[in-house]
């Protein structure tokens, strides 16, 4: 069964340089293992309408969306009342996260900041997490995570037991110095169309310090279609005249 | 003046997680150098149509786009072609760049994949690097680039030139240990409301060692506003009891 995933980055921190982004490997590779690959990735500002529109389309096109950043106490962290206009249903105090929160902060310091973080779409069910009282919630099928990468990673394992998993994705790599992508574009050619059902990845690597050479990938839901390919890839680099080592090329 | 840009990375290998992406604080922190911030990025797979329809999209949202990936010789790089559907022209032999990948290459190992690599929208301008042939173009107000960073650099930095900039970008910060975002938040509204041209943000870390804090940036096109609001921002940090050091706080 083919599943698939949409991941929304929401906040000008990426958009802007500030931040270098710590989230898109680690959720990409893990919805892989789970097999609802990540089909499309969208980084969009701090802005009502885009995001509301955003999630609108995507939900609408992929199995699971998962959206990080824009849960926090201030002016610009509006993830929440935005997910309640974009599935139609009032943006209002949830009792058992406010609960959490007075009790985290004490009723002294729960300011008005604070329990604004407390109001969810209605219908939403948190996604708890192990390090901080950040309230991440589901609501449909779009997952509302921490933006900072340690609190999202404690709520992608909070929440991946209940996600509906598919069929886990095999993957075989062989990468070899010296021969280059347009030497071997035709015969990789020819394995893809004998392997209609995989996707063969081609990636030259350049390195600052000169080394060159070209990465193949064969991955598939199917382990001995991936198995033939990857065999196929090896004889084809063989035959170029390539050395060909298995795995990734070291950086 | 205002001028935006958007950011399309097609390819399968940062939605796979196998790569992490390296071209986006890149362009990020260069465009908005230039005046030309970016307001949105989207990473889609080697799909024509999703290509040409987020490309469509995006070209008529946007003064500027820029895209990476897909311009080799292999099956799977179809940028060109879909370049040429977005635009509704044909996708033909660019003489030049015929002769330049010839001369590089040798008669005898321009075989038909890297002919094709010779192939651009009709209209299409040239891209040159300083790294390699990969043949980048601009089409109308699409840049289309390189996948592998030196080789992206190299041609951004080469089309940098020609590109109209906007207003530049000042950007002051502050950061502070112990203090959280929800006994700023307030504040920092505040602040906002008196600035409503200028993009404050509020930036918590949470360091692996425990240290934790946030980091407070102003950003806009009038140097002295942000000035005054990173002012105001110093003054709410020291109200608040907190400890403020100027610029990021440290990985």
């Amino acid at each position: 069964m083919r599943r698939t995933a949409a991941l929304i980055l929401i906040g000008n921190e990426i958009l802007s340089g500030r931040t270098r982004d710590d989230n898109i490997q680690f959720l990409a590779t893990r919805l892989g293992e789970l097999g609802i690959p990540l089909r499309e990735i969208r980084v969009i500002p701090d802005i009502r309408e885009t995001i509301v529109e955003t999630v609108t389309e995507l939900r609408a096109r992929f199995d699971e969306v998962f959206t990080t950043g824009g849960i926090g106490p201030t002016h610009d962290d509006i993830t929440a009342p935005c997910m309640a206009e974009a599935f139609g249903v009032p943006w209002e105090f949830h009792p058992a996260t406010f609960k959490l929160l007075e009790d985290f902060f004490g009723a002294e310091k729960f300011n008005a900041a604070r329990q604004r973080m407390a109001k969810l779409p209605r219908g939403a069910t948190p996604i708890p997490n192990s390090v901080s009282v950040a309230p991440g919630f589901t609501i449909g099928n779009v997952h509302v995570m921490a933006g900072v990468p340690r609190i999202m990673r404690s709520m992608f394992e909070a929440l991946a037991p209940s996600l509906k998993q598919g069929a886990p994705v095999f993957s075989r790599t062989w990468y070899t110095p010296s021969l280059y992508e347009g030497t071997l574009a035709e015969g990789l050619e020819a394995i893809q169309d004998k392997f209609p059902d995989l996707d063969l990845g081609s990636y030259p690597f350049h390195r600052e310090d000169g080394r060159r050479g070209v990465a193949l990938v064969a991955k598939g839901q199917d382990k001995a279609e991936v198995e033939a390919a990857a065999q196929a890839i090896y004889d084809l680099l063989k035959e170029k005249g390539g050395a060909p080592v298995e795995g990734e090329p070291p950086p």
